[in-house]
């Protein structure tokens, strides 16, 4: 059976090569051969997140890396921005893990602005803001630029950035807007399977994760940080995305380019959007459309459901129904990782011929 | 170059049809297709672990099932049985979750007994117990069946044990044990590359979560047991490792054979211990020798270093020096997961060549 082609937001699919990639033998990670890997690894990392920090590896799905940011880097009060799924659900992992915090929730079609942060962190309350850069439920792209810099004006606010639907698809210079912790898994942009979370993490983050009391071993910062001043870590990870990610990422810095990869996200993005438009809506608010997925507000009245069938029957292909209470009131197509502009041209083609459309 | 043939307690060799299933194409995480390959792989687990219970699919390392089994399941305190380098890692990870617990420390080279266990237990400060049934770091294999027999007489005493590098290379039959968490990774016994760790959850331990104060999100089985509902996981896992794990399962429970796989583990144990008594001695208390690892003292004080390094210069084979403080005073020899007497016959006489004996 030919296998379906993931238009979805995670997991995309993945080049051959890369697949390729995983099946490479396994190597002992308290080797020398592993400590290249890692210092290869990190190297490139840092160079297509634009930071000096050390880029850490979490043997865990981003949610992990979620969860290790609020853990090791509050010490008062956490601000959570929710503007979707993804931001609740950080919100909620605050709370499980005993951590204080607050959410500012907005309609799930509107962006967080940067005075909206400002009037909260006017308080005094918190040394912590949460932010998604990219909704993936929404389609929503936050202004992550205007937020870090109001972030910026307050000495000891501390911030973290989900970027788990951007990262490596969108340009994001981690150090010049001085986030602390910027996460991803590698199913999104990266293109490559799901398994391992990548997240820089700044050094004064360190430092305040040693005066807050430890509220996890396994997404301890320092114990990690530890090992990876000798090029490991702590626990055994999933060497083969490993192997495929170093692969990627030689590809996407060396191979396309960093700045021809945003700049086929740009015009997938724009693509998609003019198409929705044209047929449907845009569900985000105007201008702070993703430039990775795009969330479609189902203003014909469609059924979702049947349209992803047929394109899964019919043409093999499968793209994302709403996520949650926005399923059949919107659908979302991702033109993310290693996609390209005749991909998502072929299937707004097919889409039109099943809907009919012109 | 061709690659160095593990002996190490993990990771070991992968197959090279498990390293190719690796490589099959991604699939959707909410797609009908992941629920049949989560499914199938549940069906295996079970009969691997002789239980009804669901199996847990960690998306992390087995630390973070460690990690998950004290946070979810201690109400009261827990006692942790430490008598090696990962048991004392147990420890540490249940008090970095602020989970009240004592450990009942004993040598490194000496087994736990059963009436130590009593004796803390009729104590009646605890409510739960950790167990390193195969100690990684000494050899050591410490009497489950005796020790679950002592858990079982305290009736709200819950048994959770790491069986990290037994699993799958020795018979633990979990329900008959009353064993509540049972967990190991993948890079040991299985014989599959690391990237996630499995352990069936009993009924009685999913009750008692919801009556502990929430300690983590990431790690919280009553969210992870909503998702198996419905035959998906609450995050999206290391996809290519299912693919592995369901072939490799079917290697082994219906190509091999379970029988046939223990008893193969327990042959190359008598060869490895053998051969070590011959030359050297063994590390850990007599008749609690591991069945998947010897470790090895340096009776004759060669250099583990040095010979380590000529196996790998000369043929390609790694073993492990001795864990921690124990580096050169032991070495240990893996003989788990898919390596076959004959592998292991051929690195013992390599050795007997490197190091002249007769």
């Amino acid at each position: 059976m030919r296998h379906h082609r993931l238009f979805t937001p995670g997991p995309v699919e993945v080049e051959t090569e890369n697949l390729q990639a995983l099946a490479t033998p396994q190597l002992h990670h308290r080797s020398k051969e592993f400590s290249q890997l890692f210092d290869s690894i990190q190297e490139k990392l840092k160079r297509l997140l634009y930071t000096e920090n050390p880029v850490f590896i979490f043997s865990s799905s981003a949610t992990g890396a979620m969860e290790a940011a609020v853990t090791n880097g509050v010490k008062k009060k956490c601000l959570n921005l929710v503007n979707g799924a993804f931001s609740k659900r950080w919100h909620q992992i605050t709370a499980y893990n005993g951590v204080p915090c607050d959410a500012l929730s907005i309609e799930w079609n509107k962006a967080i602005k940067p005075e909206m942060v400002r009037e909260k962190l006017d308080t005094g309350e918190y040394d912590a803001v949460t932010l998604v850069f990219n909704e993936t439920s929404t389609g929503t792209m936050n202004p992550l630029k205007e937020i870090a810099e109001v972030v910026k004006e307050y000495d000891d606010v501390f911030l973290f950035v989900d970027a788990v639907s951007a990262m490596a698809g969108v340009k994001i210079e981690v150090d010049k807007l001085g986030i602390d912790m910027c996460l991803a898994g590698l199913q999104k942009c990266f293109a490559l399977p799901s398994g391992l979370a990548v997240s820089p993490v700044s050094e004064r983050l360190l430092e305040r994760a040693k005066e807050v009391p430890p509220r996890s071993y396994y997404f301890n910062l320092n114990i990690m940080h530890k090992y990876y001043q000798r090029s490991q870590t702590p626990v055994t990870p999933a060497i083969p995305h490993l192997f495929a990610l170093d692969r990627q990422l030689d590809y996407i810095l060396n191979e396309e380019g960093l700045e021809n990869r945003f700049a086929r996200h740009e015009r997938m993005a724009a693509i998609v959007q003019k198409w929705a438009r044209t047929h449907f809506d845009t569900y985000p608010e105007r201008g702070y459309e993703s430039k990775t997925l795009t969330c479609i507000e189902n203003t014909r009245g469609i059924s979702v459901k049947e349209l992803n069938e047929r394109l899964m029957n019919e043409y093999g292909m499968r793209i994302s129904n709403g996520y949650g209470e926005l399923k059949e009131k919107t659908f979302r197509i991702a033109h993310m990782g290693d996609a390209q502009v005749q991909d998502v041209k072929g299937l707004l083609a097919v889409i039109d011929d099943i809907l009919g459309l012109e």
